[in-house]
């Protein structure tokens, strides 16, 4: 991920986030205090940080004039009580802000902490947690790099970076390998193509295609095996559907080489992060 | 909520979802499918309504020749297996849309799911439920109206349409009194302010002060039902702080006239909903 | 009003003038002159200024090199001739800001002091001055900010912040008391609600449903008189409906807290404002 | 003035306009009425009319079911009491649109109606009424139609439609003749050219530079009169400065071609409309 | 190339050259013709089509009631004289779209039709035509468009969809094979990669690295050949660098896979389509 | 042109542009590679610069960190060879920002080039180069600068800042004579107008009709000298249509004005400009 892509990305998502708070005469009741003050974003449990970017540029939008100094970065480990980050600069800014900066660090770092949940599990597999493409509707770029920064990888984007055949262009096209080479015959030579198969007849439908990556959707661990050793190599086996925090081991020790899972941002509670104003 | 302003709130938030999914060349797989389809809208899970709007705008502004007939509307009660809506049209069209779609009515049915079993908590006590602003960034008025759909208030927007006088303006102030004067004398006549209080003595302040709501913070049921006594229908009770659904049965017989709760946007899993296409 | 989303409404408003005045090649004049040079904003008439915030955005839109600094605040009485600000940078860069510059230190100036004006009859009355939501297109938080550097209330910002029960939500619910009731049904309870009356039957409807704030429309001296009498304190009391330069001094003897007077933006002539280039 | 271009104009104002009525959630009050309804926008007192083209925008934005029926079109003359428009549909719509589309007739009308009123002070004397560039922020496209709906002269739109020579680059160029001819050598050939003089001696200088339009500034009755024999039809001539109502007869009566005033737009109050609902 | 994805390219490109020609007053000439008629847009030459989606996206936003027939469509052969599309509606309608319509289809033709020269002279080769990253900014999804109306591929469409390691990477990682790892280990397993290579040393390190696609920079024809011969078919093999209309047959000629010539984009000049209107 | 308007045409320019190559994640390869580094811009070919401003803007978009100093500037004539910039910071960011930056300067250096070829063609004649408005949608402004850089006149930027009645608005309104009465009748008396003529019969009518800028369309030399014999001075005589490289310098001895010249930006191929990263 390109940083000025990410910087661009929390840029607009904290333009958003803050015409949503201060619409109209802005903050009714911070606007009657005056003077200046600082504050601490504080974590009140243990997790992952995620969202230093965007609450920086929320920051920076809300008053240039804010210093805001992280003390961790995106991707370390918190613990209950630690210090992220100070904010110092005229009291009214800093109450302007602490919803929004929260909001995304909470929901960010939330994502980033159940992805290394899921990571931890896998730990010595050699299988690695891949994010899907379920992220909060206007967040996908924070949520991929949540992902990444909780120890997973972001996969695709979106359509357009890299294709996927899936069970319906299959069926659209009467099987996977009709569908593959439809999809072939309108595809860029660069761009990547994963090919999702159900059972060990369409992964060999798909590998005589000559996919490159293959996505193994809600099959049994045993299963999973046996594709793994029937790949043998020639194409990176991603394993989908089902990846629950419960399975996840499981899963990682067939030797697939990459299992994807939608929990990581659908099932992820808020990092339960606080702004607390000194005095 | 005003139609006109969650509609046009549905179709930004639709058209940022969808450039986050078609940059570029757009659906890399689906442009090699021509020909039309149909599919379903179906909920895996039971549940509860919300995002049809939203649905909506993605459908027509991927294709506005994609016919859409939802089955049934936000607020309804889903049954596991339960058809929401079908989709006819260009088949290309529909892959288009499918993951947008559905990451609207996944995330937002997952909140109106967890605000309904708040409300079902609650039932009988004369207790409302209510949102607070720990919202997804960008999404706020839908994650409101998903509150809405579950049974729940919406609660203030933001920080602009009523004031709320915390812990940190009555330190700044110097008490809570003095915190609501000096608001007071910001504000204009017609807005509505609502003070928060930590104990009795607070409260007692903040109705001398004449606050027409008070928002009990973090307190015990004992202290809450102490303090339901003391304002004794001066003012409307909304407690605040812990009101996890283990909790909200005990809170809400104490006589509070709300509870609002974090946890309807920031524990809601997505409801597992899927699009089947017809063959 | 908060800095933050004044700051913002000024730059939003200074970008769409300029890009009224500087379409195409932009200044098709001034860009035949090199050089540097500097200028006066000087007001040829009384009055007092607002308009600051859009004029420094402006000149910082048009040309971060240009130096602007104000003499005069905003809120600040001006003498006729005297100095408001000096603008010192690029000769063609002062010549682009100029018109743009001036047409919010005009209008904003004009809307200031109307409202000082109907400030200055209310004085000593208690009564305070109140805008409507007759602004300018597109000018609102800006001309809202304007009667405030008049001496005036801002009121509601728009159909959002704060509900209003007029006369034809009264017709179609059948009744002030019903009308009040049903909007209360679907409000946040956190929202400030007013309630116009035409008469003392109304008046008395409005104050039983529980209205805090009341709104008597086109009533004489007398009987608005009477219904500060019938109020006694228990809901802050507006009057609106012909509140003109003329009356403004006898209705702000009646005892009511609030007039607000859509002359303060319908009326007002804009304040004679120039820039004299220095030779 | 192109249709397409006004129509663009308009829609965009009436987006801005309604997004500062309805942000947050909408309309608080009307919200909670359903059912449909008509209403009658009214001229309260007598006019020209100017904004149809913004109201119908506004009217499409907040509702594309409204029907919204003009009964009279932009520059027709107004008599108190007389029905301009009819709006029917969805009650909530009809109220949501209420504020924001009498606010463009308002403004507009009185733009027009004010123009009027001075092309009427001229009327049988050949000259004809300009606006200037004093237009409010943001409604330039509108309100120089409006002074077209009132029967005068649009002039040029901005700094980049139409070169003008002032007294300011005179002096920096160290003359009008010299001014002139350093603007020539940037400007396109198919550019037009203005050049404004104070002083016969500079009409002089003015004319053997080639000027075909000449702005007279701040002379009086009799100078002017010198000023339209010496050009003696080798260029069109205006008069600004100072034309107001009192003295446009006068100035007319000169002989000049066109007398533009500020005053159509910085002196022209709202003309009173309202929008009564059915009942 | 999605349909969703370019319709939307177009529209947003229409908008941008409409507001480049019609800011201000918009059309100053067409404005005072009033009345219907009838155009039809001519090839002066032949080509290849292409800019109907934003020819037809920029007559809707000039005036949705323009009525827009193409007897051809893109990717279509046209003779010189050839009637292209018919337009009827609104005089003044037409006359604002004129230009700007044409502008669309005489670039983009233009890019079309050079691309089928190129796609003619390397006929029966087995050998595809690709555009690159060297189009007119702004414009990229039509100029890709228009090269596959020409019969060529449109390769990646940006730096985001594709990785492609060129000799800078090369240079920064110390080596062909360094560069592929180091990309590699943040590349998401399912986007595609290619490998630039300059002479068959570096050939050999890709294809070692597990290049998927190999790309030949600036190679004469027997290298090209020689490289080929060496991948045998282990790889997509793309050649650029010098690829000219003169040479293309023979590049051709050599077994490579792809042909990838920024002159499609730079070097072709626009095809001459005019506007006929019909009297 | 001035200097506002052009460096905000460049960044909105810029910013489009970037956002085609850095959609999604961004440059999926330059993301790996970590470090600081230099390039140098440097022109393949001889020919003239343009560009600039975009360049700029485009490397402050990227990265505000990124030093970029340009050694020519826009319309000096390069060497093949020559520096025409520095470029320096982190390695990604110059990367990020190569292809953008260049593809302004290939194509705005190819318009400046070709202009420069035409004046070139004409010199001493006393007849100066137009552009036309066959510009590329969205570089209007970038490519009206590019001829000027190049030695050429600008022309009218679009259809709003000057008015040119043409074959078609004469056959509309019976006549050219009556067109320019009819055209008159709507325009402003301070806005340009220019006249084209087929034939010295409506030559005559023109000037007749007092136009101050004639348009000779598609005559040959001897109808162009008795063309400019007729007008004797008393209009600005501008030739077009087949204003060819091969022809330029015949019509121009012709005693002409100006010659407009759509090939400028029509038959313009890039300058090869290209990055040399320093190792």
């Amino acid at each position: 991920m390109s940083t000025a892509a990410m910087r661009a990305a929390a840029r607009a998502a904290a333009r958003r986030a803050l015409d949503e708070d201060l619409a109209g005469y802005g903050d009714l009741t911070g606007a009657a205090f005056e003077g200046g003050g600082a504050g601490r974003v504080v974590a009140r449990e243990a997790g992952v940080l995620s969202g230093r970017l965007a609450f920086e540029e929320a920051a920076a939008l809300v008053d240039p004039g804010l210093g805001v100094r992280f003390e961790r970065d995106d991707g370390d480990r918190l613990a209950a009580g630690e210090t992220v980050a100070v904010v110092a600069g005229r009291l009214a800014s800093i109450l302007a802000l602490e919803r929004t900066g929260l909001n995304f660090l909470g929901r960010l770092s939330g994502v980033a902490t159940m992805t290394a949940r899921f990571v931890a599990e896998a730990e010595g597999t050699g299988a690695r947690i891949a994010a899907t493409r379920k992220t909060t509707p206007g967040l996908r770029a924070l949520e991929k790099a949540a992902v990444v920064h909780g120890g997973g990888l972001a996969h695709r984007f979106g359509l357009f970076d890299a294709a996927m055949v899936k069970d319906n262009h299959a069926a659209a096209a009467g099987g996977v390998g009709a569908a593959v080479e439809r999809v072939r015959a309108h595809l860029g030579h660069v761009h990547g193509l994963e090919v999702e198969v159900d059972d060990l007849g369409q992964l060999e439908e798909a590998l005589a295609a000559g996919a490159g990556v293959v996505l193994l959707d809600n099959m049994d661990a045993a299963t999973i095996r046996a594709a793994v050793e029937l790949v043998a190599g020639r194409a990176v086996v991603e394993v989908s559907g089902g990846v629950t925090l419960e399975r996840v081991r499981e899963l990682a020790a067939t030797g697939a080489d990459v299992l994807s899972a939608g929990a990581l941002t659908t099932r992820a509670p808020w990092l339960d992060v606080a702004l607390d104003l000194e005095t």
